[in-house]
Order: structure tokens, then sequence, then C-alpha cells
């Protein structure tokens, strides 16, 4: 193990996520708030510990999987760690295990929170909240590769190592150019909603805030009653539509900007994705209008909502879903697992994995009745190669696995069976909200520290996709030579 | 599709039927019930409908991977109806549906009832209701097979589709031998376990039905408390041990007699069993003792039982499951999804497969550190054919689709999320109990015909391991020429 390189690239990540700091700052001191100090004290502690990181004498340069996947996961833990500081400087958080939980939750784009009363806190600290969202949303690691190319390491081994979805490609050659491409696309999304939010009568703070939530597929909201603080169709409905353009594959609105139409009709995972929400809803807007009744632009606003945000698994509410009917709960629920596609900033198993196992199955039942017949798994045209198809599958099978080891440890806590599968999934999905315990008028407040700990390490390999944090936590890892 | 062949096979299955009802014939002429004639009209109809399909002409005599599955199916179905014709004209079960389910239970060896007071009902029918586990344990097309010989059809794609589990091997090169050495076993542990319980103070009638229900592991007692209603540890634990021995594979009982004991110890399937239960008894008797204490034998005895009732999906319980501690009982909820090994008469997922998904797991993790590997994948030294391994992966990803199908139209009755999700997995892993609203103190009967129905077939596709019947429901199958 290159621990020379580990160290130097961390001490980077560290001094740009000290940097990153700088608009809640400006948040905090345009609002005239004391918790500028808290702010002043990170950002000190960031370059004190990171500057010296970057000095850090290596021996070789090129980055391998095994140093990758320690930048990564390490990376990760160390932004947290130190994304949690403002918290516990200002006494918002007063325990630093909550304000490290929290600010996973906020990086992996869960939304998960353990604050009852969120609208007590200061705009300053609430606006960093929100922001680790959108650092988080697009990768904190390709960001910084992408800013910091003088770091001159080879990244395409961490952009593999973070970046969501079983097949990783780069859209042009340059890595930092790819990382550029995404991020603009990014911005501009950011951008093109809080206008749209701000038409709706929002001030800047309010838009900017919860668009963060939004693009990230995250959900912390400024307000206890999430999305449903506002009346306003017109703000629940921008909201939803850019809950569902965030879960898109980003590289497609590289295509669109390239006026490659083609390739985004034709692609697959979209297709399904769309499908997917959209049967979802309309089964749940039917149901609804023949059981319930109702204004139905109303019923159709909520369903949309909640189904978007479930799915994408950002997490917003606009009502208490669990006040629905039993199918519409079930719905809500089996979605958590679904997730939005590869390359979005959605969490969950990703739609691109459903779609390849859908395909596994009908191969399989083509296989009963010619057993003879050779049958390869075609996406758009292009044969799956068996190294991906054993990716997804053993994918699917480990996320099974890490659910129910969380079911078993979070059931050891008193939680009943629906309350610890719900939190589990709403963890390891990067979702927030669940049902039960964790319905969506509850937080995680209640959990024991050692709970806390687990689903932030939920939350962590669930963003990291499984395998980056769960080989870390094999004996063989660290005691191989190589 | 040939389907004169089909029928000729079918109407073989319905004599042969028919003249299994005989021994609860002899059972309710003994006790001298009124019920007798209830049997012999099912006879009577069994032979007039049977006969005159066996004379059936059929242009070949080889039965085809098509045709093997609509004999496989239809024979099931055929077979259901018709046994549950006693219960419906003896009065016992008013309701055809209601019949219908319960003997689909009975031969799928799930265990799950719709009748409220077992304890009511005469003994001749609860004798035919238990019978059903054992004839369904060992699969009733191989025992027909094996038995009648004379039908002179191939019966290897018969034995493959119904036999459970992912690799169908014949232990001897006809298939027939193969049969009769399972049945020899079969027979010697049902012997065997009714002397043992005859010990136990069981008179001859008890010890039958309750052996029944065991080594077909499917669970269905004559008494409303299931085996609680003994009060020996001595009764209990001879449950328990047989309903473990009966969801070992039996091709092992057949090394043992051949004394070929290293091929036992190698098993490395019945390795992981072993462990899964064990492992599953005394982590939750461990957490019993440090939190309730009580009798430490009392508590083993019990969780010995309920463990090894729901792994093996017997389903028999000692005790109310669902007064235990959340950790305990999501423990019970976790195991409902393994299941037996391949080769026995257990259900659910089987260990085997779960051994080889564990192994995939292992292998990407491999791959990740080492991504020019090449890691073949292992059972006992044998290297598995990317074929089994995709009918592996494939079987979990679909298992997981019928549950959500399940869960989604159970929820559209009103059935909370916990029992939506239990049911399901209860009858597809034809296990009979679960939780909430089919927990251990429960029955199936308050669900509306239209679930009992769904629930029906969910314990067919779990009994013939999904691909069977789920094929069938695929318009390609029927709409292919071929």
């Amino acid at each position: 193990m290159n621990y020379g390189i580990v160290v130097k690239v961390l001490g980077s990540l560290l001094i740009f996520k000290g940097l990153m700091l700088m608009p809640a700052i400006l948040v905090s001191f345009l609002y005239r708030e004391a918790q500028v100090s808290a702010f002043l004290y990170t950002v000190i502690l960031t370059l004190l510990i990171g500057i010296p990181c970057t000095r850090m004498k290596h021996s070789s340069r090129k980055i391998k999987a095994k140093e990758a996947l320690v930048i990564v996961a390490g990376g990760w833990l160390v932004i947290s760690f130190f994304g949690a500081l403002p918290f516990y400087f200002s006494g918002s958080i007063p325990h630093l295990m909550d304000a490290f939980f929290e600010t996973v939750s906020g990086l992996t784009t869960t939304g998960a929170t353990i604050l009852d009363d969120i609208e007590s806190l200061p705009r300053g600290i609430l606006f960093w909240r929100s922001f680790t969202h959108w650092l988080g949303g697009m990768g904190i690691l390709v960001l910084t590769l992408a800013i910091l190319p003088a770091i001159g390491v080879g990244g395409f081994q961490i952009f593999k190592a973070e970046s969501p979805g079983p097949i990783s490609d780069k859209l042009v050659p340059k890595m930092h150019h790819t990382a550029t491409i995404l991020y603009t696309a990014y911005l501009g999304m950011t951008v093109l909603q809080t206008v749209l939010l701000m038409f709706g009568g929002l001030d800047l703070y309010e838009a900017l805030v919860h668009t963060f939530g939004t693009v990230g597929t995250g959900g912390f909201s400024i307000y206890n009653d999430s999305i449903g603080a506002y009346d306003s169709a017109y703000v629940q409905w921008v909201v939803t539509i850019f809950m569902i353009a965030a879960g898109i594959n980003f590289s497609l609105y590289y295509e669109m900007y390239r006026q490659r139409v083609g390739n985004i009709i034709e692609n697959a995972e979209l297709k399904l994705y769309l499908l997917l929400l959209s049967s979802a809803m309309l089964m749940l807007f039917i149901y609804m209008q023949i059981q319930q009744g109702g204004i139905w632009t109303e019923n159709l606003r909520h369903i949309a909502f909640q189904v978007a945000s479930i799915m994408t698994t950002t997490g917003y509410t606009t009502v208490d879903y669990e006040l629905w009917t039993p199918f519409s709960q079930s719905m809500l629920f089996l979605l958590m697992f679904i997730g939005g596609c590869a390359g979005s900033t959605g969490g969950g198993i990703k739609v691109i994995r459903i779609l390849i196992l859908f395909k596994l199955v009908k191969r399989q039942i083509l296989k009963v009745l010619h057993p003879r017949a050779m049958v390869p798994i075609q996406i758009q045209g292009r044969m799956l190669q068996a190294d991906t198809i054993a990716s997804v599958t053993s994918f699917f099978f480990l996320y099974i696995l890490i659910l129910v080891g969380g079911i078993m440890l979070l059931s050891l806590e008193g939680l009943d069976l629906i309350s610890a599968i719900s939190s589990a999934a709403a963890t390891l999905g990067n979702i927030g909200p669940g049902f039960g315990f964790i319905g969506p008028t509850q937080t995680y407040s209640e959990f024991s520290y050692l709970s806390k700990g687990i689903l932030s390490l939920f939350m962590l390999m669930g963003r990291l996709e499984l395998f980056t944090v769960f080989i870390l936590l094999t004996p063989s890892f660290w005691s191989e030579s190589k």
C-alpha cells in the first residue's frame, strides 16, 4: 500500500473541503449569525491538518485499485468528520456522533435527520447542511479531481470506485473533462431550479437549500414539514420534476447538449426508469381516486411527489404517506429498493441493475424451454460481458445480505420488523424517511449512538455501491501484501 | 405440443391418486366415521375420469421439455383439485376454494390452513389432510414414475422439473431406481419417527399424522396448538430432530447406506445448513437467556423447535413466537427465506443457492482487487458451470420479484406490510405460518377467495421452483409453435 499518495490525496481533499465552507460562511455572515466562528474554526483546523498532508512524500504517482478504495472510503470518512464540526462547534448539534450522522446523511444524499426541530437552527448552519447534499450528489472526489488536476495522479480508479452504476464510461478520454461535463450539467440544473423556485415566491436562500436537496436527491429541508410547508402546487410540481430529472443519468444531458437525441430515446435504462415511475404513479392515482376520491389534481400532485421522492431516493415529503391505504404504502415501500439511474445522484439498487436482472430471468425462461440455446444478454444492442452480469448479480445479493445484517442489528435495539427493515433500506438506499419508527413525521433522533454509527456505515456503503466499503471490512484486504 | 401423452400421464396420475386415498378410507372405516362415503365418491370419480384418459392415443412416447412442464404443473393442479373433493363432499370444508387451498397447502408441504378449529374435524379427513404432506414431500410424480414404469415414457424431464434444487443428478443411471432409493429413505424415516413418537405415548394415529407433517416438512397438525399440544419435551425434541433430518438432501441417506461417509462430511451444502441452523439457535438462545432468563432447557427446546421449523419450512409451532422479542422475531423472519437443502422435502430458496450466491459475492470482492484474475466458483472441488450460476441468480431475483408481486396483490386487500410480506413469503417458501395476520395463532381463513387463489398459486410456484409454473404463465410458452 502506497500510504504516501493516500495521505497526499486526502490532504488535498481536506483543503478543498475547507474552501467548500465559504458559501455557508457567507450566508452566516450576511444574516449576522454568531455561528460564523464555528465555521472559521473548522476551516482553520482543516487547513492546519490538510496542508502538511499534501507535502507527504510518496513513491509512485500511480494509484492502484487498492489505494483508490482506501482514498474513496477514507475521503468520505474524513470529509464527513470535518463536515460535522460546524454543527458541533456551534452547538447546533451537541453530540459529535449526531453531528457525524447528520453530515454523512447529507453527503451521501440520504437526508435522514436526527433533528427533531429543524426550524430552530440558524440559517448558516442549515445552509451548510443542505450544501452537503449538493457536494455529495455528484461525488466530492470527482469534483476534487476536476478542480485540482494539479495533483496529477490517475483518477479513473477513483471515478470507478465512487460513481454509481455497474458500467463506468468516460464520456471523453480525459478524466477531468468528463467530470467538468457532468458538473456543468449539475450546475445548470441547480441554477434552473433555483430560478424556477424563486418564480414561485421563494427567496434566494430558501430556493437554494431546497434545490440542493432536490438535484442531489438528498431531502434535507429547512422545515419540519419538508416541502409540505409550501402550500403552492407550483413549488411542489417544480420539485417533483427536478427530482425525476436528478434521477436520470447525467451523461444523457451531455447527449442532449450535443443534440444526439437518438441516444436519449434509445436509452433502455431511461425507458424503464420512466416506465416504473409513471406506472407506479398511475396505479396509485387510480386506486386513490376509487378508494378515497377527493380533488384529483391534489391527489395526483401528492402521489407524483411521493413516488418520485421515494424512487429517486430523495426523501422529501408533502404529506404523511403512512396515513395512506396499505396498498399505497406497500407500493412506496417497494419503490425504496429501485433507486435512480446509474450516473445520476440517486441511490438504491439502480434501474440499470434491475433491467439486467429482468433480462437474466427472461433468458432463464428461454433456457428451460430450449436448453441448448445460446442467448446473449443485450442492452441497446451491446452484448453484456459475463463480468458485468456477475457484478450485477453479486451486487444484488450483497445488497440483500447487508439489509439482513442491518435488520438483525437494529432489531437488537428493540425495533419492530417493519421499522428495522425500513431503517436499513432507507439508509442503504440513501433515501431518508421510511415506515414505522422512521416514518415521514419522525426522525432518527431516538436511535442509540451505536445504531447511528451502524446506519452511518449503511449510508456510506449505499453511496459507494457496497463493494468499495465492504471490501475494506474484510480482513484479507489488509493482510494481502500486494 | 403432444397433448396425447400429457393426458395419458395425467390419467395415470389420477388413478394413482385414487389409490392413495385408501389409507384414509381405512382410518375413516376403523373409526366408523360417516365420511367414508365422501372418500368413495372421490375414488369413483377419479377412476371414471382417469381410466379413459390413459387410453388416449399419442404420437410419440418421448416427453419433451415443454410437455414435461405441462404434465408437472397440470398434474399438481389435477391432484390438488381431486384431493380437495373429500373435504368438500364430507362437508368438513364447505367451500370448494377453501378445500382446494387446504389441499394445495398439504401437497406442497406448506401447512397453511384455513381451518380455525382443526380439532372439530373427523379423524379420517384429518388423516387424509396430513397424508397429502407425505405424498407431496418427495414428489407425487416421481412416485408415480417409480411405481408405474409401465407408462414407459422417459421421466427424467419430469424429475428435473419437479425436484428441488439447481442441480439434478440421477443417483443411479435408471430413473425409477433413483426414485426407489429416495423413497426407501423417506419410508425408513417415516417408520422410525412414528415408532419414536409412539414411545413418547402417542397412539399410532397421532404418531402417523405428525410424522407425515414432519418428514414432508409440511406442518399440518390435528391440534389447534400444533405440537404445543404435547407437553412432552421428548416429543418436541423428536419432531425437532426429524424436521432437521427432512431438510437434508435425501441422497445423503443413500450415501450413508452405502457407507460413503466422506461424501457426507464433505458436503458443502450440509455444512452450511447445519451452520445456519446451529448459529441461529445459539444466538437466539444466548439472547433469550440474557434478556428474559427462565429455565434454560425449556428455552433451548422452544428455540431449537421454532428455528428448525421455520428454516426447514415445516411450520409446526410449540409457542407463540410473536410474543418473543423483536430480535428473535427478526431472526425467524429472515430464516423464512433460506429453506432446506436441495433434494430434501423442505422449500424456500434452498441452502445450495445461498451458498452459490455467497461465493459469487466473494469472487466479486476478489475481482475488485484483482480485475484481471480468473476466479472459478467451486463447490466441493467441482467447478460450477456458467449455466448453473445463471440459473441460481435468476432464481433468486425471480423469487424476490414474485414476492414483490404478492405483496402488492395482498396489500390491495388491506393487509398491512408485514402481514403481506410474510403471507407471500410463507406460501412461496412453503412454510405456513408467518407474522401479523398469519401469525402462529392465526389461520388463512380470513383471506378473500381471490387471495386464497393467489396464495395457492404461490404455494405451487414455490414447490415447483418458480420457473416450472412461471413459464406456463407467459404467453410466449403457448404461442410458440415448436
